[in-house]
């Protein structure tokens, strides 16, 4: 009865629920037998002790025949300094952290079974591509892949890949959060000269959301324009709709039935956590996610072949879905797509939580003003400045949890001019409404030049983005 | 102990099932308890009776966490004469029954919850189209129905309908079974003057059967053959494979995807019995199978409409497919489809079981020549005759359980020969040979025939049946 004390016995979630489902046999037993009271309060007792650490370890509580997702993600992050816990989850619907700094990904990368992009692999892109890496990858932020290595053998040997990545359109409104697998895309599309195709599941968010499919179809086209905005070559880029492209293209749904064929509910249960209340919707769904992955998806653009490797750049929690994809594809004749992982973009209130499309404080959104932006920032902005001036010119800021700097990281091009930043905030030479006011500068006429952009995106071309179509490659 | 005995205690599978988990958990908690040899092993033998009850009541093993299906229809047909146990097993993928009569129609109905079609309900069938009854439902082949009064009361009133039903293609070989749905919606098409969608679901058997997608999508095309030769208006009909019209009509897609968010997985589980082993494309078919249940998944047809009432007729064994569509409908906004039951056609060995497509002596086969019609028939027709002709001409012949004159109802069409043939058989004066000789003197002019309007079915017109296209009718 000692073995779940304090870091003693089990720890995982499928360990704890093992745990669980014995010792509710065991009380069951007692009390069928008729057992001394003693020993039946006894495990009662460690059974409610199990359940508490069930709900701590997995945020959930414990439900008989209900096991704890495989993909759910908890991560031990080691005593923290404040005694609490901290634990993050990651899977397609939920990230959080306990941790102002965010998730760990290393450990990230150790639980999913990805690589780590090391330096080597940095240097090696910008070999082969001739161009100076971008900065989401001189910086971490595209920090684990899947198989990029043999995408470049391939590539020096003159066999060129695709690019795949998506979005689910769930409102108008897109944050810059929402930019980031788009800039990185748009990056790989122009240094690589390659094909790309963009997935908008308007499918996905009816079936999750409370949505009409007009609503989600309406938001797919909206968040086109502000994709459209980010720079894709029109001649090399195919953007759809799930609910337009599913009717317009056999081969699509072909394998979409394919790879739905080849997995059971028993894997979608223990990949995505689904249970038997789910709709059979989201159930299938997976398959429609996995689909892209295969170029004769696409027969428009790749004819009938189904040997054209895919690349996917996407938010690591994306990840689950290509897993499966990976395990099906060898089984149904099909090259695994590789995969570039990118971290979470932090609220503006902390990295502790992934950003709400629903929130409009939470992080700045591709139609904020000027204004707004610069009240935005000053007000919510998460610092890692101290409390007074005085305090801060002394004992200095905090950059690995101050949002401001974080955001940086994410949009300010000139490294120098970055890491003096952080030497000056950590220094205390720089204070937090001057680095404040630095970000606000930075995002302010990046904002204004999308909106500038987007306004230049036409009906027409949105309709050309989205016409199954040939495009201009070479293979 | 002795409430499962000798048809006291648990009857249904639900209930034996309920018994048998608890009577599992009770041998585990003696177990656990260290109790009495004795009891332990009193408690093992209820459980090993409760195992073999329930396996002879539903025809399969029990297994922990696997409820039976709500939907395996197991009836008790009473003391049978020859003591065995008769039971009927009706889904869409497996049909039963011990009894030579085939399945009890009757009791078929109030486990499924359908109405009868009574003789009234056939008058006025006659009334409204101004035609004499076709003999199927003369003679009861048809006989069960949902909300065909309302389609009636609404069609009096100058409101039309539409016809849907379908086949699984899952080989190329269609026997005389199969044209049943076909011969009957093909009248009502005739006497009702409206538009039918036929819905070939080659997906279907892709994920059923170990069949490629390209053999399942040719076998789509080469049944199609066979049907359009049953006679159909190429102006009032579309056949579609569901690999194709998927990935051609969006609207079709939004349906499904409609249907998908409104099903859970314990409903399906429930309805099909499907596991948590089965596929997530076997979990989410049933939505493709009730999608053309409503009229806008048709826009070539109906255009945005999704007011039109649709009827479907089909075997009895395709029902659940539909309460779940009824169950949908009205929660997505749609009319409920209304339906029109067949009982299923017998094997040439007798009406124990239904035929088999992968059997070529289980029926005559649309392929057939005349010779091997006549051989078929004389070998393997199960006969209702007694063994002697002098026994024969003494006792007379047993019509109800004679597959020959079986088929005589499905096939022969004037009422006062079919009436003389049955008194003939019963009294003896009619032998079992000479009544193989009529129904292959039936069937060999109707096989010649259809084999006859095959060979006119070009490829061109095939196309034509298939492409999504306005039709001609009034609604």
């Amino acid at each position: 009865m000692t073995d779940c004390q304090d870091g003693e016995g089990a720890k995982t979630p499928m360990e704890l629920y093992k745990r669980l489902n014995e010792q509710g046999e065991k009380v069951r037993s007692l009390k069928t037998a008729n057992a001394e009271k003693a020993d039946i309060d006894a495990a009662v007792q460690m059974l409610l002790k199990l359940k508490t650490d069930y709900k701590q370890v997995t945020g959930q509580d414990y439900k008989a025949g209900c096991p704890p997702s495989e993909n759910m993600v908890v991560l031990d992050n080691g005593p923290a300094t404040d005694g609490a816990d901290e634990d993050d989850t990651v899977d397609p619907w939920n990230v959080s952290t306990t941790s102002a700094k965010g998730v760990d990904y290393d450990k990230l990368i150790v639980r999913f079974g990805s690589s780590k992009i090391e330096k080597e692999l940095v240097d090696r892109i910008e070999k082969v591509s001739g161009q100076k890496p971008h900065r989401f990858l001189r910086r971490g932020i595209f920090f684990s892949h899947r198989d990029m290595h043999q995408v470049l053998d391939a590539y020096e040997k003159g066999k060129s890949f695709y690019l795949y990545t998506g979005r689910g359109p769930s409102s108008e409104a897109m944050h810059v959060g929402h930019l980031i697998p788009f800039i990185f895309t748009k990056w790989l599309q122009d240094v690589f000269d390659i094909p790309l195709v963009i997935q908008l599941t308007d499918d996905e968010k009816y079936l999750w959301k409370d949505l009409t499919l007009e609503e989600c179809r309406r938001f797919a086209v909206e968040n086109a324009r502000d994709i459209i905005a980010c720079g894709f070559d029109i001649n090399k880029t195919f953007i759809f709709s799930d609910l337009d492209y599913m009717g317009a293209s056999p081969e699509f749904y072909r394998n979409v039935v394919k790879i739905q064929k080849h997995v059971t509910f028993n894997q979608v249960k223990g990949i995505f956590g689904f249970t038997d209340s789910d709709c059979i919707g989201k159930i299938s769904f997976p398959a429609i996610q996995a689909a892209p992955s295969f170029s004769n998806s696409f027969p428009q653009i790749f004819g009938s072949r189904k040997d054209v490797q895919c690349l996917i750049p996407c938010a690591i929690d994306q990840d689950p879905y290509f897993r499966m994809t990976r395990d099906v594809a060898p089984r149904i004749g099909y090259p695994k797509p590789a995969l570039l992982h990118s971290t979470f973009f932090p609220a503006l209130q902390g990295a502790q939580t992934k950003m709400s499309a629903s929130d409009m404080n939470s992080s700045i959104f591709l139609t904020d003003t000027p204004k707004q932006i610069k009240n935005k920032i000053n007000k919510h902005a998460f610092s890692g400045g101290k409390d007074t001036v005085e305090e801060h010119r002394k004992y200095g800021g905090n950059p690995d949890v101050d949002v401001s700097f974080m955001y940086l990281t994410f949009f300010l091009e000139d490294d120098e001019q970055l890491e003096k930043i952080k030497q000056d905030y950590t220094s205390g030479a720089l204070l937090t409404g001057e680095l404040k006011k630095i970000l606000i500068e930075t995002l302010q006429p990046m904002i204004s030049q999308h909106q500038e952009k987007r306004k230049q995106v036409t009906d027409e071309i949105v309709r050309q983005f989205m016409t199954p179509r040939p495009l201009n490659f070479n293979l």
